[in-house]
């Protein structure tokens, strides 16, 4: 089976221009380079296995702490452990110094590379992919127009040769025009059925078990949990309540215009193809205070396009865990950072190593990646 | 005391218009001619007294719960309060036909005429007029200049007088150019201080006592509570959950657009002069799809601007309860509708009769209407 390996047209080239249709573009369909260079070898997304307890000689608090939990089980107990474990020992203690009423413990996490896997590619862009081969016996026409022609025929290169109006021909075609719940039901049915390209498991199935057990475990400690996605909104929508706990309306992301509609006397909510906004980099801030409308306490993201979601959480006063997960196991997932056009971190990462943010690595600090 | 009784500059002239500036004018600021017409006479805002219960007669299941709540007791017993009560048995009875698992229900309220006054004009308009006042030690040219000048001198009239882009200068001067952190102090303290033109009570005194105790009843039923408001979502987030229970990330509404900015090193939101999303009329339904996910199975509105998101509440399968607050009580607050340029209620309430919606007649269903 000839899988075709896609990656980010590099997103270093569009810096600079923060044009919201071209961020969109990148984000969603601008991955379209034979993957060669992320080394995605025969090693990739091997098994789990349980990795050795990782030792260390804890003091105080976090000690304690640890050493009294059975909490977040895929962790080993190494510094990003004890770091979170710590963190949310302060903030819920009544009566301590960092103590953080229960309806300001607001926890955002970026969903591609830190919630589940992004390569070889984003999960949207394959989406994007099977949707136009299961509409291609509608357009005849495609068979012979790039870039549709090269998608059908994985010929990615061809793909990747066509211009951002091109481009946007294939979101449109694949996102827009059809209502808002014809969509979310095309998305549910696709997530259940469409499989890894690497290792053949449903991509609900590769979300990283740690940062589920995270996310479950701040929820047990009063935290409300969301997602702040480059993605589509209602890509992610459809299935992160089943797959991480989170509600729709705790999921914020980017999205196209609607348009209400009656039809028939019917109201609906045509998708337009017209992008509305691109929660990425400097945007997820705004993105963050335009649908949650107060700063988080804890931010978890694994690029450069979390950074000002990072530093925008960091900036509040009081206790603050911002975590960033390094993708350093090239033999249970990937190992990627500064180099990589998909989940490029660099900037991010020194940023981290200045600030004395969590850097988890997903070799040293997890037992398990993915749930078994 | 000179009071100036204030109104939105008529609605219905800039019908066909639905630009999101003038939009969001009409809706800030497009207040300003002198209230004569909407007959707010001395009787208004009268202390409340408890009106005599409404007899019915209650048959089956509604008059079952009924007979057995204590819950909604600022409701008289009449039929909009059966309903309510009716509609929420059958979504929260396991195992009944109409069941709504707890993680759907949803319930979306307008704000201003729906769940607090918005006559004689809408607080946020109050809000803007004062911060005008408060910020004219620093601008001296104001004095001289309309519609400052206006503004300042409670000549409404002048105000009424300027077109569009001037009247955008007002909002500029008095929502944008600031962090939102900034704004959020200034609306807590404005609030904290600021007293209704007719009752001098605090604006958050001047909520509907039985719209209050129906989120809270909702809550109590698993629902989760949103606003869907067309006033500013920086506007009502500081205020909302003391005063309704509902936390920042429960409301939706419209907005400016903002900037991430690092300012020697801290990152800040700049509040800039540009709208980005008018929360009303058929951009309820868009702002309800893009901010919460998913329909709600209960919706409340006041006005012809909340009925696309009645409509697009309703439109869903299963049980659904369609509510309007019908302004009828010109004793103990205002009595209007069809004519009102402020909140009007025409198209809706036609609809409301047709479709068999609840209409709340504030003067017959509500036993009280502020707090005491």
């Amino acid at each position: 089976m000839v899988v075709a390996f896609l990656q980010l047209r590099a997103a270093s080239k569009l810096s600079g221009r923060i044009n919201a249709s071209t961020m969109m573009l990148s984000r969603l369909l601008g991955f379209l380079v034979l993957a060669s260079a992320i080394g995605l070898g025969s090693a990739g997304y091997r098994a789990d296995s349980v990795a050795a307890a990782q030792s260390d000689s804890p003091t105080g608090a976090a000690a304690d702490v640890l050493s009294r939990t059975n909490a977040l089980p895929s962790w080993n107990d190494g510094p990003a452990k004890k770091e979170l474990l710590y963190f949310l020992w302060r903030v819920t203690r009544e009566g301590g110094p960092d103590f953080v009423p229960a309806d300001a413990r607001i926890a955002v996490f970026d969903n591609d590379g830190t919630l589940w896997s992004e390569q070889p590619m984003y999960v949207q862009a394959a989406f994007a992919i099977d949707r136009v081969k299961t509409l291609a016996s509608q357009h005849p026409d495609w068979k012979n127009r790039q870039p549709f022609k090269g998608v059908l025929e994985d010929d990615m290169k061809a793909v990747a040769a066509s211009g951002d109006r091109e481009l946007l021909e294939v979101i449109t075609a694949t996102h827009a025009g059809i209502t808002a719940q014809e969509f979310e039901h095309i998305v549910t049915d696709w997530i259940a059925t469409a499989r890894h390209p690497k290792t053949g498991r449903p991509y609900t199935d590769m979300v990283y078990q740690p940062m589920v057990e995270l996310l479950q475990y701040l929820r047990a400690n009063s935290f409300k949990t969301f997602i702040v996605t480059g993605g589509g909104v209602d890509f992610v929508r459809p299935w992160a309540e089943n797959t991480y706990g989170i509600p729709p309306e705790q999921v914020v992301g980017s999205s196209g215009k609607t348009k209400f509609e009656l039809r028939s006397g019917r109201p609906v909510l045509m998708r337009l193809p017209e992008v509305e906004f691109v929660d990425d980099k400097e945007s997820k801030p705004t993105g963050i205070h335009r649908f949650i409308g107060r700063r988080p306490i804890l931010a978890f993201g694994n690029s450069d396009g979390d950074l000002e979601m990072l530093q925008w959480t960091a900036g509040g006063t009081g206790a603050r865990f911002i975590g960033l997960v390094h993708h350093t196991d090239p033999v249970r997932e990937v190992a990627y950072d500064r180099r990589s056009p998909i989940g490029r971190l660099d900037t991010a990462l020194d940023q981290a190593t200045a600030r004395g943010w969590t850097v988890v690595s997903m070799k040293d600090d997890w037992r398990t990646v993915f749930p078994r």
